[in-house]
């Protein structure tokens, strides 16, 4: 897709993006179309002061923000050519993104938009932040339009944005729930604080500017616009103003990715009010812990309430703090990163523990078979980290990012692209009946979350800083984009990762030019070696970027090696639920036992791991390209109690029954389990007793 | 307070009950007040058919089931002379029952039954089940009435049964929730459902007929088949009547007691309607797993829903087989006890493990910081298994009372009798901010609960057979009784159970005569010695009753010898939580370690114990009188993690961190715990891996 050959300085950037999107995107009105009803919306578009231009914006648009460290490249600066994660990309522009269209339309989700201008005789369907599912896939189509056109999901999205955006009201309004039926409880506190309006417009904020970052059309950016400037900040924040509460935070990161098109600084400070709370709307103390808002966030200690609401207010602290530099902002967002990541978070990079409210668990509350670990929670841990990796440049994020993606989120979704976990448990009994992997929720959060942090997934990649680019993510790829000095620069990456740990990285600037090449080293690698152009380098820190400064010329090339061994983890001593429990992890991939890999008609509930005193030599990989997609396996001799826990009483004597066997066992990556057959599943094994 | 010296068939159990309390009871009108405004109660009290006579009942009144093996002795004929059950038994009555009085009283729940006579302008209070709280506190006190006359509490229950007869309607509906203020909502499917109003009843008839085992006072009792034979009956039943449904199990073992003392045998039809449900009453599968009514009882396969309503359900279902002998009631009860004994029930006899609907979790769902495990509910597990044991005469069944009795149960009161238990969790750390004992809960179930399973205990240490008699429980006692055909009995048991494992029993026929003495061998025994005058038997076998079969003459000594060792127990490897921890257990005693009798400044969290191949040589007994009323505590050399988990990572490999150092450790009984400072608390404790 990405044109080849000469390059001059900035010029093949150009060319790559218009090759891949620009020019095979046709032109769109960006005008607003008329209102519901059919009246017109009383003022056109407003002035938009954001640079670079749409097409250069990147996952988030931080080239102007005081606090950011570092800045997103765009989308489509990067194209994943194969491997990892482009077999799953392709899965989900082919797959799960149409067959997500598909079944929003058959659940009513769009009926509920033509209804309120008669074009749908249906009922209002679905829970009240049903709009946000629609949204949602808008932004998931927005970021793979991005990478290049899909002339069928484009014209979905076109077909689907006017009609969302022919119901919004002449005030600005615009909510399928609380427009005609409900109009009377509209806004009101008790509204507000469970009813989800404010979380639906932060969704359709989101979704409009992936659409508008892939087409530069601005309709249903406008249509955002209005919600904020013509209903929510004449009428809404400090006294005399009518109050505010985020019900679902989402709405903050919304406006400040707004103002960062805008310019419009009354949205971040709308945003900075939401975070703060308002006094005036009066909540139970449980309330405000089960929102992660309507008390300031910057007295927050802990992680604590619904898991999904605490990483979306803490994504919106974050870009809060890279706009205004607030320092209570950076405390607390600290204190609570080192809380969840020392205390409350799965070794997938899941969080939030109980299914009860769907919510963080008390410090060490890790259950494996009752783990929650919805995958939209896994994802907004890693939009938070990414935002904290931005403000610091600090790879301490970016383990978290890479645990997160490799496992708790990549889990989310089936192989084939059609199936989804809500729940990502780190243990399973199919005979509980549980049904894991569902191709629809009601509760349709998770689907099209999982759809648009794929889709998103190339901007990712890198950053750059002002003395040059970070590498973050490894993956087959190349890199059209230039440095914040406008230096043209292109970077090719060939590895297996996360199979083996090679990665040979060519770097070509448009003309030799002295930068920092800042490659990140794996946190879970024993040590790295590193070499430019074949010439070692020293000082490769796991979990650290190491910062290559020097004149690059075209065609230098960078070698990071890294042994991907089998590695036995265990857990803190007060993670209850670990405790002499092992898992196995190989590179950034936890793995599992599933049942169906082991011998015939053993059950997991018998077996046990023998690490013994050099694990990393009792697991034999074995790459197997006919399952699952193509993984590596681990084999593992491994115990078998000869007494079958079956024929065990609940409770017996220590020791009596402990003879074993023998026996060969079989582990998968954590993120292809459940892809075959409902078999039982353990990510944390029993240790053999000796 | 009993009379000693020469005894004559029959007389003495006479003499010994009346000096316990009949003669001291005054006599007191047995016709009933009038009704609620006044109105005259349409009819007098109907005759009862009951025998033996009130006062000869026991906790049940099995005398006439013609599917009960064994027959439940009165609560006065068992005098608990001290040692461990006299302590809590004096607690209970010096300090439980009489704080919970004034406890009810300032919380409103008497003043729910003035307001509705005028007598009383103060809110209905409380929860819709309120009214059972002070029928079991007036449960509680008839057993206590039941072991000898306390005159204050008898003044304190007639007051109380005077103002809870008042209210009653004519129609006999009685209900101070539903009277009123919600008077349209009476009766209607959806109250059935979650208004509580058959288990208030339920809980009158088990008060009352409590109350009149100890007194004869017909009061409350006749008040109770008012409710039952003037509203219920006429109205409510198979079509053409209206439905019932019991949203929470407990009328049924109430209508069966009834039935036990009117002979009315519509009484027991409308309990075996009501285990079978109603069609005509519709309600969700959810709804009714989790009331484990409303659908058939002799459908059910597994434990599952709220844990006290299953466990009462139960109950009622194996009373009304000991009436019926419906062969399918017993196949489903031996189907359900499998399940729960085999997959479900703490090693504490504590069940239903869910928070989230008090409920059972699933098979091997057991977990120990979360568990629930409801005081209500291991009392539940006590009841149901005491009728199981009714009707087979099984040691398996005792096993279970004694495990719940001593430690699930007994766990769930403070040691100074004023604060109760409605979790009974086996981890704890106080740093959730959790609160485990409390004096008052809005939802009090718990506190009388305790109270009249203590008052009752003494009925709970033997039944007659046609055969001889069966002792089940072992504490210093008296028991003046008679066999089944009718030959004067005295049992005096002396002990220091379970602190060791010997007693001594006199076995005192009113005149020798030949009979089978049912031994119970506790189950944790690896083996007993039995000698009766001092010459050993042979078959004692664990876990059964060893029959005795012989011409018994006043004066035989029955000596039981079972080696009390701490033993070192291991869950099913299917119990996820308890993988690689291991529970002391002495005895019937389940120990736990609290941090606060460790070595100073250590955390639970770091210590490990080491068994060895010699677990029960690994633990030293030490009887302390000083502590916490006297116990045996338990000494062992466990081992201290140098590195303590606030130091380590979340996830790390294995093996690095392994430093240990030998540090004392002191288990105490698990009953005990939480009754000092808020300290950290465990159950099953990590064994240290080598």
């Amino acid at each position: 897709m990405v044109e080849k050959g000469n390059i001059s300085r900035r010029q093949f950037v150009t060319t790559a993006i218009s090759a891949a999107t620009v020019s095979t995107l046709p032109a769109r009105s960006v005008f607003a179309a008329a209102g519901a009803g059919g009246k017109p919306v009383p003022q056109g578009p407003v002035a938009l002061t954001d640079s670079p231009s749409w097409k250069d914006q990147g996952v988030e648009n931080l080239a102007k923000s005081p606090h950011a460290k570092l800045r997103d490249i765009p989308v489509r600066a990067v194209t994943i050519t194969g491997g990892f994660w482009g077999q799953r990309r392709e899965i989900n522009v082919t797959k799960s993104i149409p067959t997500m269209h598909d079944l929003l339309e058959a659940n009513g989700r769009m009926n509920n938009f033509r209804r309120l201008v008669g074009k749908s005789t249906a009922a209002q369907i679905g829970p009240v932040f049903s709009d946000s599912d629609v949204y949602k896939w808008t932004e998931a189509v927005g970021f793979v339009l991005q990478s290049g056109d899909r002339p069928e999901l484009r014209a979905s999205a076109e077909k689907l944005i006017d009609e969302v955006v022919a119901v919004q009201e002449p005030s600005g309004y615009l909510n399928t729930y609380y427009q005609d039926d409900h109009k009377s409880l509209r806004m009101l506190p008790q509204t507000q604080t469970t009813g989800h309006e404010l979380y639906n417009i932060g969704h359709m904020l989101q979704g409009a500017i992936a659409y508008y970052r892939a087409t530069g059309d601005r309709k249903l950016l406008d249509a955002g616009i209005r919600f904020v400037d013509d209903f929510l900040i004449p009428n809404y924040g400090p006294a005399p103003k009518k109050p505010l509460v985020s019900g679902h935070p989402e709405i903050e990161m919304g406006l400040i990715e707004l103002y960062r098109i805008t310019g419009d600084k009354r949205q971040l400070d709308l945003a900075g009010y939401i975070l703060q709370g308002d006094k005036r709307i009066e909540l139970p103390e449980r309330r405000t812990i089960y929102m992660f808002s309507g008390t300031p966030f910057t007295e927050r200690t802990k992680m604590e309430g619904h898991a999904v609401r605490a990483m979306y207010a803490c994504c919106g602290a974050t870009d809060y703090y890279m706009e205004t530099g607030d320092p209570t902002y950076l405390q607390t967002l600290n204190k609570l990163w080192t809380d969840t990541t020392t205390t409350k978070m799965y070794v997938t990079g899941g969080v939030g523990s109980r299914s009860d409210g769907e919510a963080f668990g008390d410090a060490y509350e890790l259950p494996n078979f009752r783990a929650y670990g919805e995958s939209c929670a896994a994802i907004g841990n890693m939009m938070w980290n990414w935002r904290m990796l931005a403000v610091t440049g600090d790879g301490k994020f970016t383990e978290v990012i890479e645990r997160a993606l490799y496992n708790g989120i990549n889990s989310g979704m089936s192989l084939d692209g059609t199936l989804y976990c809500y729940r990502n448990p780190l243990a399973f009994d199919p005979s509980t009946g549980d049904k894991i992997r569902n191709p629809w929720y009601d509760v349709t959060c998770c689907p099209p979350n999982l759809e648009r942090t794929f889709g998103s997934l190339p901007g990712y990649f890198y950053s750059t800083s002002t003395d040059g680019i970070y590498v973050h993510l490894y993956d087959n790829s190349e890199l059209n984009w230039h440095l914040e000095n406008g230096v043209g620069l292109k970077v090719v990456q060939k590895t297996n990762y996360p199979w083996d740990g090679n990665v040979e990285i060519k770097v070509t600037p448009a003309e030799p030019s002295e930068f920092t090449f800042y490659l990140r080293v794996p946190g879970w690698a024993d040590h790295a070696q590193v070499a430019v152009n074949a010439k070692g380098l020293t000082g490769a820190t796991p979990g650290t970027y190491l910062p290559i400064r020097r004149r690059w010329s075209p065609g230098d090339t960078v070698q990071l090696r890294v042994e991907v061994m089998p590695q036995v983890i265990e857990a803190n001593p007060r993670v209850a639920d670990d405790t002499g429990r092992v898992a196995i992890q190989r590179g950034p991939l936890i793995y599992c036992l599933e049942e169906i890999d082991q011998p015939s008609g053993i059950s997991l509930s018998d077996v046990a791991v023998n690490p013994g005193r050099q694990p990393a030599e009792q697991f034999q990989t074995e790459f197997r390209n006919d399952l699952l997609g193509g993984m590596v396996v681990l084999h593992h001799t491994g115990a078998l109690y000869e007494r079958g826990a079956s024929e065990k009483a609940l409770y017996s004597r220590y020791g009596r029954e402990v003879a074993t066997r023998k026996i060969p066992l079989t582990f998968i990556p954590y993120y292809a389990w459940a892809n075959r057959q409902a078999t039982s599943m353990q990510v944390w094994n029993p240790l053999l007793q000796s």
